[in-house]
């Protein structure tokens, strides 16, 4: 059993994310919470979300597993205003999931879950952390693409601050971002390059103002950050392109 | 002779509603009138347009029909502002239509009437009438677009109220309204299936709030609505999709 | 040496306006000003661009000659809001120039001045004036765009006002502005033609209200209008379209 009601932004934003990574995603319901994990088709980025009942308007579920068309339940959402409600219920005989939005409804049939990964995401323990403006990073993957002969990006976070950089054989863009201006921790300074493409996708629907970022030196990069006033949680992880010395 | 004064807006909004029709249509004028009757070329939807003299700011006619190019006329309306007044007059001689919006002035050929077909509307009555905000059918017919695997809507009136609906295999799409907030006048209930693409280009572009859509099982659909203060009047007909048994 | 903090405003509006002619183009450096001409591939078009120093916040120039590849300036320009500020230096040893914008830099590599041309601006003394409104040229085009059939366009001045109009087979746009809204200076009546495309392409990105046109029969046509508060100033030829007698 599950059904539920939720904020039509809250769920489009989850959405949104969700969709820079897979087309496909199994949702797996908790009483209290549900779970959201996928990993590219290509294996560079991978996305972990934990959505609290908190997050919810209503919510009743028992331990289950949907299996969720991204497209489709995008479309839907378009027909939802951002302060309307979406309810949920979900048939578990028929395998329809179904969408109430005002005097809509919208019935659909879901992805069977048996075809969709689980990946499981690695604990990994980053040294350094920064917590950016979202808008600053924006900027700065605007100036990266600027340059068009490369299609990697470099993060660093050092004493000094964070800086986005990208260059190419003569072209360089970079946005730097002082550290008295930032809440950092960091144990020395650490850099890593990062494909352009998947970062500029999955920074440009970022719903929070603010995104943590954690790093190493040729290690995958964590992207944290909340939504629904911080009873959703998520974290994307995107491999680094190890530079050839 | 024909000389006549609209304002834009009006103008834009008849040409806008037949465009969904055909490429070039038949004006024919009148003293007190005109009118404007097209069928599209697969025979499916039908309209006739009624525009009273005092739908202008001006009217000046005598008997006589005209052939108008319904993008070029389009063209020059995106001259105009929504509040601007535009001129007409037709040279007969030349075959010519001069419009003039402001310090513009476009002259330009005529379509050879000889050429315009001069469809015959139907008298139908129609046993079911609803009216309906144009809100609510853009909003059932974007969740209807949102069902891939079919092409056709169902309308529905009872005594429950109004249903958009749209089914494909698994999925389903469905915008009911109330009887409660529906003025409407029905002798039993009533459904039937029509063609989705030629339901929702009309629907897209009717300029006005409210429509009145009268309806019986497995005969055309009629939407009726006004322009210009009540002073035009547009019958809409759609054939249905007559469902195998 | 060249070094320079400018509106981002005056400089996207600048490159904006040379990108109707060329791709690259050769900056002329001195001391109090800098100078920027091009003619098109087709040698139809010519531009001719005098910035002052003081339509830059700071300025500090020796004579020096850089090329600009306009697609990648534009492109960072993007990055600016209108009131940003650009501060741009050149370092001639690697043949580079860096823009800074806020916390924002990008380095780019400079084209090689060899390879762009420095075309001769022709010193044409044309005997009739007028100064007319943007939006009432923009309009004019606009109309002149919806005659299908035909490619020039005519400018005409005479004691009557200022006309410009476009004439196919059978169809006609004019726009008119009578003489006692413009400030003209004419010796007697002239017109010419002129390619639509590239008139059309020049006004839609000019940056002033007004426009200053110089005309003679079968002779280019001058746009003259400024820039930063009448501290840049821009002449844009266009060559007539001879008509066959």
């Amino acid at each position: 059993m599950f059904k539920a009601e939720i904020k039509s932004e809250t769920f489009k934003n989850l959405m949104s994310v969700i969709s820079t990574v897979v087309d496909e995603v199994k949702m797996t319901i908790h009483p209290d919470s549900l779970t959201m994990k996928a990993i590219d088709p290509a294996h560079v980025a991978m996305i972990d979300t934990v959505v609290e009942k908190d997050a919810f308007i209503s919510y009743e579920a028992d331990e289950t597993e949907i299996g969720l068309d991204l497209d489709k339940i995008r479309s839907v959402l378009k027909l939802a205003g951002p302060n309307d409600t979406i309810c949920m219920e979900h048939d578990p005989d028929q395998g329809l999931l179904t969408m109430v939005i005002g005097n809509i409804e919208r019935r659909m049939a879901l992805v069977d879950t048996g075809s969709l990964s689980d990946p499981k995401v690695p604990k990994v323990d980053l040294p350094a952390s920064v917590k950016v403006r979202l808008d600053q990073l924006q900027k700065g993957i605007r100036a990266a693409e600027s340059v068009s002969d490369t299609d990697h990006i470099k993060i660093e976070v050092n004493t000094e601050g964070f800086e986005l950089s990208c260059s190419g054989d003569t072209d360089l863009a970079s946005l730097k971002v002082p550290a008295s201006e930032l809440e950092m921790s960091i144990e020395g300074a650490v850099h890593s390059m990062y494909p352009l493409d998947y970062f500029s996708n999955i920074v440009k629907v970022i719903p929070s103002e603010i995104v943590e970022i954690q790093l190493d030196v040729d290690y995958p990069v964590k992207l944290l950050f909340d939504l629904a006033d911080g009873h959703a949680h998520i974290t994307y992880l995107l491999a680094p392109r190890i530079e050839n010395e």
